[in-house]
Formats: structure tokens, sequence, C-alpha cells
């Protein structure tokens, strides 16, 4: 079965769907974005990902191709359209299609497109259930990786290079050396007594939606909770390490650069945040 | 008339012509790009933007989507089509359509768009005459600058932050105040006992096509020249500054950040440096 994409106000076969050669997604990279899981087919964190939206569109006066009430009903309709049960949606709003210029364009509206596809839920735990290996890489990124744009490239590289060396993540560190976030993923440490770490939100990471729903039940367990910057040598020398992202949820880290983590193998803190988080997003999910 | 651009192996409508939504370069900026000007209907500076093009997709290890010949063919089929006199080309490649994954997909041949236009050039001989303004910016760009990907957004925020000051170019300054580049240019300034500077080549600029070909002509002119980082302070305090691109050839600026820069108006080096840069283009188009 081909799969239905929304693409500025027609729904589509996704591998016939087209944009603009100047559209200014493609020409810039002057685009955001947005990713949601899907479960029992309603959006995990509806609202979290909306206000992030919200919030990259105004960063870049990027328009509103919408409103919230409207997007929302586009992006279960590409739920509904593709039968999609458990899976994602993918969205993307760039400023629009003009003759190539770098000042914005006036009078453009932005370019809407939404797809989705189904994840397998059991692959997805069997791969947390092994945990993956990561790999360490300077953070080399511009200076606003909070607005989640489309301008990937130095995520693209870095995680080739990390399958190149068998691994699912790359770890993006600072010049002070100290972990910013992962290639599309933010990241945790587990000390050795318990407490979990993650690095305060500033200019240099993604304010992650799973992140910010994870939180408040790290708060509410046993654990102690530090939004504190770690280096990676506190990394690899940690109980555990975890990275968290919309599609991959909680995904234990096992090893960095060939250092194994802890014991090397998923730690309990990581594998009962992923459960605690799951629960919690399938039973919010849609509302 | 409406434009014709090719895309992909077929000449269409610029104005219909489109891009996979699953186009890499539309969902990570995974894609790279050149523009050349056209005197006479012919590309100049052919081989350095062709050789830069070569560079570019090495380093990112995308493949060549034809041969140079055949590559050469379509760009002036496309100067043919468009019947361009003055003006320029502009061309992108991607690493192909894929569904969305980070890491590079095996087996997908790269997108190729190459589309035209022409140039009032005596409008723009005027804006040269008249000189234009610039702003001065951070310079938050990623640490790979010396790719010419279309990961612009940075590039296209600071532009628009120029625009909204009334000035035409922004002059990126690292964090220890040297100038790095133009928004969209290279930048020199000429030392009041007339040496012209320019930052030498590294990781955090672009290889200017216009800048290689430029400097032959101040070396064997009177001027002294040397490839060397000058900061914001030493610009603003220069006898002249310019910038160059492939499509504005060489620009005088007369301010920045509402300084004066020498007189307040276009100085002779600019301005002579100018009309041989074109002279030289002019001769050697399409060769």
């Amino acid at each position: 079965m081909s799969r239905i994409a929304y693409v500025n106000g027609a729904y589509v076969r996704s591998d016939e769907a087209g944009v603009s050669i100047n559209d200014r997604g493609y020409l810039f990279a002057d685009a955001v974005y947005e990713v949601w899981s899907v479960f029992d087919g309603r959006l995990a964190d509806a609202e979290g990902h909306l206000n992030r939206l919200d919030r990259s569109l105004k960063e870049l006066q990027i328009m509103q191709p919408m409103t919230r009430a409207a997007l929302l009903n586009v992006l279960n309709e590409v739920i509904r359209r593709n039968r999609i049960n458990e899976g994602m949606v993918y969205l993307q709003i760039s400023r629009g299609v003009a003759p190539r210029d770098h000042v914005f364009p006036s009078h453009t509206p932005p370019s809407l497109v939404i797809t989705a596809r189904p994840v397998d839920r059991d692959a997805a735990a069997r791969k947390a259930e092994a945990g993956i290996r990561a790999i360490s890489a300077p953070d080399i990124r511009w200076g606003r990786c909070d607005i989640k744009t489309v301008g990937l490239l130095p995520n693209v590289l870095a995680k080739q290079a990390a399958r190149e060396r068998g691994a699912g993540e790359v770890i993006f560190v600072d010049q002070d050396g100290y972990v910013t976030e992962g290639g599309s993923t933010n990241v945790y440490m587990v000390t050795r007594d318990g407490v979990v770490k993650t690095r305060p939100l500033n200019a240099n990471i993604l304010p992650g939606v799973t992140r910010l729903n994870l939180l408040p039940i790290i708060h509410n367990s046993d654990l102690s909770l530090r939004e504190e910057a770690f280096t990676l040598d506190e990394a690899k020398a940690a109980a555990e390490v975890f990275v968290t992202a919309a599609t991959s949820l909680v995904l234990p880290v096992v090893a960095i650069d060939d250092h194994r983590i802890g014991t090397g193998a998923p730690g309990p803190v990581a594998l009962s945040l992923r459960e605690a988080y799951i629960d919690q997003a399938r039973r919010t999910a849609g509302s």
C-alpha cells in the first residue's frame, strides 16, 4: 500500500508528492519540523510538539499555515488515511515558495507537508532491551540548535559516522568537553548513587518534548534529578546512559566509543523510565 | 515567459517543477549548490565552480550525477533554453530521495536541479557605483562553512536582519572579533597604505571562486595582497572594504553598522578591481 501525504492542501500518494524546486525548505533549509509518536492511532504528547512548533515558527518568523485545531485535524486525518495504529507522524513547514533570494519573501504562504508511517513496537522493544552503542563527536553545529530546523546535515554526517562504526547514535561534545545532546536525541546519565543528570536547556540543544514529559516522571520517582551539564568522561564512567526522542522514546546506551557503560547492558533506571514514559504517553495520547 | 529548469533528466517549466517531499535536500539540507555568472551567454569561471562542486560532493560523499562534460552540456542547454545573455545559473545536487532516516541511503541516485535567470548588468553597475551598507553579526554557523551546502538558514536570518536595517550584506565575526566572511560573499579590506587583506581559507569560510580568480588580479597589480585575518574594528578603520561573489562580482561596502568606511563612497581599489574582474570573467567565460 502506498502511503498518503498531506501536501499544501491535498492528500496525495507519498511517493508521487512533490514540492516546488523554489521551496525555501529545499533552497535554504528555511523550514522547521516535528515528529510525533502514534499510540493506538493517537498522537503522543500532542500539545508539547505543537507548542514547540509554535516556538520554532516564531523564532524564524515563519507564518502559521493554519490554526492549531485545523492542524490537529490534518494530523489525525493523515494517521487515519494511512491506518496507523502504532507509528509516527512527520510534519514540515517551510517559509514557502519564492524566487531564490536569502531575504524573506513577502506575502508568501508557508508550505506544509505531513507524512506518517507505522512503527514495529516489538522490534523497538527488542532494540531497547539490547541497548545501543554510541560514538562521540565534536559538536560543530550552529548556535541555535534550540530551533527544530531541517538544517540537519551535521547530524546526518555524524549519525552516518556512528553507523559506520556499528553505533546507533552520536553524542555531541562541546569545546569544553561537555555533552550537548545526541544526533537526534537528548542525552542523560545516571550516577552510581542514582542521580539522573541531563543538560539544562539553552541555545545549544533542542528542548525535547520527550525530555519535557519524562522529567516529571523522574521527579516523582525515587530518583534524584539534576538538570546539570556533564562531561563525556563523566558519561563514560556513569552507571547508566540513555537517550530520549519522540521516535526512540527512551533508549539505553551501553557503550560510548567502545567504552562499556556500567555493566555493558541496559540498566534498571533506563528500562523502568522507558516503561513509565510509554505508559504515560499511551495513556495521554490524543488528549 | 516562464523559465525552464532542468530537474532530474527533464527540461520543465520552472514554476511547475518539483522535487519529492522525500528528497534529502528538503528533509535534511543534505545537498550542495553552485552559482555561476553568465556573460554573453557563457558560464563565467566555469572550471572553478565545477572544481568546487566536485570538492563539496566528495566531502559529503554524494555521488556525481553525471560526468563533467555532460553537466556542462546541461548547464549550457539551460542557458540556451532560457535565452540568457547576461545572467546567472543555479545548480543544486542533493543525496537523492529516500524514506526519512539520517544515515545515508544506499544505491540512491542524487537529485540534480538547474535553473537560470537574467541579470540586469546596468542596475548591478549602478549598485556597485553607490556601494552597499553592511551590518556585522556573530558568526554562529556550523564548523564546515567551507562546504557549499544549502544549509543556509543562519545566512538567511542574518541577511534578513541586514535588510531590516537598510543594509545589503552581513559581515560575520568570529568569537575573537575577526571577520570570517559575508552572508553570501567573501570580505576584503584595503589598508590606508594600499594593502588588500582577506582571510585565508579554512573550515570557517567558503573558498569563493570569484575570490580565487580575483587574487591573481590583485597580485599582478600595484597593490599588495595579504591573505591574513582582520578584525571588525580593523575593517571599520580601513580605507576600503569590499565583498565578492559569483552574482555580486566585486561590490564596495561603504558603511558597517552605520560606521562610514573611508570617505563613505566606493573606493578606487574596489571599483578598479570590479572592472578588472569583470573584464577577465567576460573574456574567459565559457572556456
